[in-house]
């Protein structure tokens, strides 16, 4: 009985939209964050070398290295020979970190260079999170090499972990700052079946809000979700990659523990998220300050924060709750974020990357303060992706985020499988090889096929902008009955099915208490989130509006630039006036041809004004 | 030949819009102030003793004192009898002041008793804004009392200032970072014909932007009005007052001088101001964090900076430049500052103010932030008026503005005068006594009579909201010729002229080129700018839309609390809907009835949310 996501391990991708990403990932994106971790003193900072860069190493600097070789695990696992450079590379480093590592298991660059009266002392400096993505790329590691150096270092460290944070209680705090110790305690648990490390992640979990430990760093309780226990949670506050990390090892929890009302308090927390707290994107954190959630329908565009972590945290989140119910606004919401907030983290040409990202871009605004000194201006999102950041999680998280993407495609449920996303691959799952071939995003179909299937029925997730979905089955059309977003449909061992889920340009609003959006719309065709820029458009985006209904009956689909495909539609621009104030009589409107393309691709073509959210006419 | 405005001294306010507003701030606005600055320690830091308060003095308390002193002038000026308490006080004040002053003449309470060291040093720490402020209030007390001590000791303080700054060049710098200086003894060379201030006005004015000398403490250029010479004014920048206090000073140099080329360069950034920088309540300055201009039509609403000082600058200018030349464009926008920017400046009780007036509050984004730590949070203005500010430069200034409010609603030209504000009241001027009676912001009207003139014209200011003003003439209607915003009436030696500007509803809309306000309209009724509160129509104002048409023939006119008059108006809010997104088709609006109360009242019944620019449907 698997109840799990097929294995990235036994899904490959085939020719379809997230093939190529796939590919640039593994030969672009994951190469060019090696150079930039090497040039920004990273590696050097985790070889314990740090004066060879004259770089000081960061609090954070260890998770960035670790996720990198994570994800160089996941692509070993699929094609080991294509990346031996890289393997070597990181038996290199690993043998430098078990140089560096201390008697007592201790292992952190920062700490042990520069801070070593700091360690287990603050909860804000990221040790613990550092740690556990150091545990998850050694587990990773592990089971791509069969080399467990690196494993056994990790298990040493959390022996360390345990005595000091558990046993003797020599740390000076158990809710550690940033979330991620847990979720891999629960991923070695799973891994070495060792008991302890269920254990300790359960412990840190159920720390949490029950401590009442002092704050430090201006931190308070909501930032670090640490204001409620994880029982009793009521809605999504606080840094929002941390939430969505602890709400995913919360879920870990429950699934072990088969725990109801933890599952019930994960799904208000959810729910809080998707009907108050999402971007249409699917970006999540509406203030850069904290990189928080703020308050319900508090979703402002041009300071969107919408951290690409945080795509990805959503969607290993939905991941971990489909596990524990079958509800089809998990693998909704993940293809939200999937073709939106998370593709736009990188550019098309693989080599930079959005830490943020915004809805909305006034160029103007940007060079508005004439008067006011850099550094005192008002703070914005930067407008065109970069190689590196000075905070850099969100690059090597990206890599390790596509390197295991096909574990989100195929659900194996007891008694058939279920198709959750729509990607073009070969799985080989418990019920056969299925075959998936899509033209999801362009032409809303997807053919699922398999010549040897041992089961006698196939679930399908019906996506929520399909409104009328068809299916052919072997050639002859069949009813769907859509049951709360699925569809079980009755298969022979050997079938073809044909599905259209009729893709349409729809523009769409925003709840009315969502202030930034009033009178607005979205354009949306399928799962792709449209926008316009100012290289299409002319800049003044606001002076655009738009007739939904005739615009929604006469569009065009044009391939563009890198293949994406821009949308044209008639629209209206405000005629230039002379007045600064005049009477709103004189108002008046030309006739236009807007163009819209997704918005994952804007920032492409150089610096733009942007705008997701149009005037609606 | 006078082509001045009636003085105030010569000018009685009567029952009307404006009269509550003087005596508001004669009998509560000016002892509000006075107490604050009592418990503040303002006044004790300028009696050299701030150690009684315990509160160190700052760089602009001298300034804050002085225009105290200056409005209480002003009233002296008026009615010497009913403010014997305050010139008793300012007497012993500028006794203690007189005491401190240094042998050379040096008078400063920061300096003298703070920083020492760093007199005339810093072109950024306020001194010769300090020392303008206080010649200006002194020549004020010399006409009001004829005392002229303080008037002695100001000419002291300018003897050392010209031979620092100008003949011994001891100072560290000729081009003071706040402007006023230049103001004041331009007023000094009025009051005592000594054509020494005029030349040391003259040589501040003409080093700006020539002098070359290093910007400090973050200063920038244009920050500081010196990125160019006073010949070559092409825009308005940097911080808002200070730049106008400049054009002011500048238009006093052109008077004297007689220059045009001086005279075109302030219509310049005048125009960029009134075409491009100005929101529509008159209120100047986008940015707080410099306080400045930025960049044609960036209007901002919630972040609006909109100085309280900077809307009495703006008239201020307006009014000098009226005396260089005849158009009806100064007139319009003192207009327009002053039943907007400025009144909503003071609360209609008079003991507190606004420092900032901005166009939106949503109360919401004031609390959005659970998780950031208060210091960290986005920056955006207050939300009531406070009896005193930290920095308090707004509430003197207010005071000293209404106490000569008289000055600005009669002009003498050559051979006739001309009314530039419909303000009630009797003015003696050359040309006899003429009376004005006003129902001009409720009914668009106005009543100007005179029973001994002595010319056979009288010129009006056509308010730029009239689209069909109509007169009386000694009960007998006459056409109007309404030429570039005045009209030439001939009338006899004894005549009462009836004005009925056609007052109505008006919803106007911005340039398309403001971003902010692209498909939104706001309300004004004459020359007030309507706003919508929650109070009046619950929260999340951005729900409800506007047929402008509709609503225009549909309004009611009521009066309010405080007197004021609301106006309600057909109007549209959005339904509420369950999901965060969903098809646009499914919008749907409800009939309501919109309550709009003039922007000046915003904020007199507690916290709220507000609105000027308001979706057109």
């Amino acid at each position: 009985m698997a109840n799990n996501f097929v294995s990235f391990t036994n899904v490959d991708l085939t020719d379809g939209f997230f093939k190529n990403r796939y590919e640039l990932n593994k030969n672009v994106s994951i190469i060019s964050v090696k150079n930039q971790f090497e040039k920004s003193g990273r590696f050097n900072a985790m070889r314990f070398n740090y004066h060879k860069t004259g770089k000081a190493p960061h609090i954070y600097y260890d998770s960035d290295v670790a996720k990198w070789i994570e994800a160089v695990a996941y692509l070993l696992l699929k094609d080991r020979k294509s990346m031996k450079e890289e393997e070597a590379f990181c038996d290199a480093l690993i043998d430098a970190m078990a140089m560096a590592q201390r008697d007592d298991g201790y292992l952190n660059s920062t700490h042990q260079q520069m801070t070593p009266d700091l360690i287990f002392k603050d909860r804000s400096r990221h040790e613990l999170y550092c740690a556990g993505h150091l545990i998850e790329a050694a587990i990773e590691y592990h089971k791509a090499t069969g080399k467990d150096k690196f494993l056994k270092m990790m298990e040493k460290y959390c022996d360390l972990i345990e005595r000091a944070f558990i046993i003797e209680k020599t740390a000076a705090f158990v809710t550690p700052g940033h979330e991620e110790i847990e979720l891999a305690l629960f991923k070695l648990y799973e891994h070495t079946k060792n008991e302890k490390y269920r254990k300790m992640a359960t412990f840190f979990l159920k720390m949490r809000g029950i401590a009442n430990e002092p704050m430090v760093r201006g931190d308070n309780r909501y930032y670090a979700q640490d204001d409620t226990d994880i029982y009793n949670l009521k809605e999504a506050n606080g840094h929002s990659v941390r939430a969505l990390y602890l709400y995913s090892a919360i879920a870990d929890l429950a699934l072990l523990e088969n725990d109801e009302k933890l599952k019930e308090n994960l799904n208000t927390v959810l729910d809080d998220i998707l009907y108050k707290k999402m971007y249409v994107t699917g970006g999540l954190g509406s203030t850069h300050t904290t990189e928080s959630f703020t308050k319900a329908y508090d979703l402002p565009n041009k300071t969107a924060y919408s951290e690409s972590c945080c795509a990805i945290a959503m969607i290993l989140f939905a991941a971990r709750m489909r596990r524990l119910e079958k509800n089809s606004k998990y693998g909704s919401v993940s293809e939200r974020v999937l073709y939106n907030s998370l593709l736009s983290s990188t550019s098309l040409d693989g080599k930079s990357f959005f830490y943020e990202n915004p809805l909305e871009i006034a160029l103007e605004e940007y060079a508005r303060e004439v008067a006011t000194p850099e550094k005192q201006r008002e703070r914005l999102p930067i407008t065109e992706r970069v190689e590196v950041f000075n905070c850099s999680c969100c690059p090597p998280n990206i890599n390790r985020f596509f390197a295991q993407l096909g574990s989100f495609i195929v659900f194996e449920e007891k008694n058939s499988l279920c198709i959750e996303q729509y990607i073009s691959c070969n799985a080989k799952t418990a019920f056969g090889t299925l075959n998936i071939k899509e033209d999801y995003s362009t032409l809303g179909k997807a053919t699922i096929s398999c010549s040897n299937y041992l089961s006698d029925k196939i679930s399908i997730r019906i996506p929520e902008w399909s409104e009328n979905p068809k299916a052919y089955l072997d050639g002859a059309e069949i009813s769907i009955n859509n049951i709360d977003g699925y569809a079980d449909i009755t298969v022979k061992n050997t079938f073809e099915l044909v599905l259209d889920f009729g893709i349409s340009a729809k523009f769409i609003s925003s709840n009315p208490s969502v202030r930034a959006n009033a009178g607005r719309v979205a354009l949306t065709y399928g799962p792709t989130v449209y926008c316009l820029e100012m290289k299409d458009n002319g800049n003044r985006l606001n002076q655009i509006s738009i007739d939904t209904v005739e615009a929604e009956n006469a569009i065009t689909l044009t391939e563009d630039f890198h293949g994406i495909y821009s949308i044209s539609a008639p629209a209206y621009r405000l005629k230039p006036q002379k007045a600064l104030y005049y009477l709103s009589n004189a108002d008046s409107t030309e006739k236009i041809t807007a163009k819209f393309i997704p918005y994952y691709a804007f920032a492409n073509r150089g610096k733009s004004d942007m705008l997701v959210w149009v005037r609606k006419k």
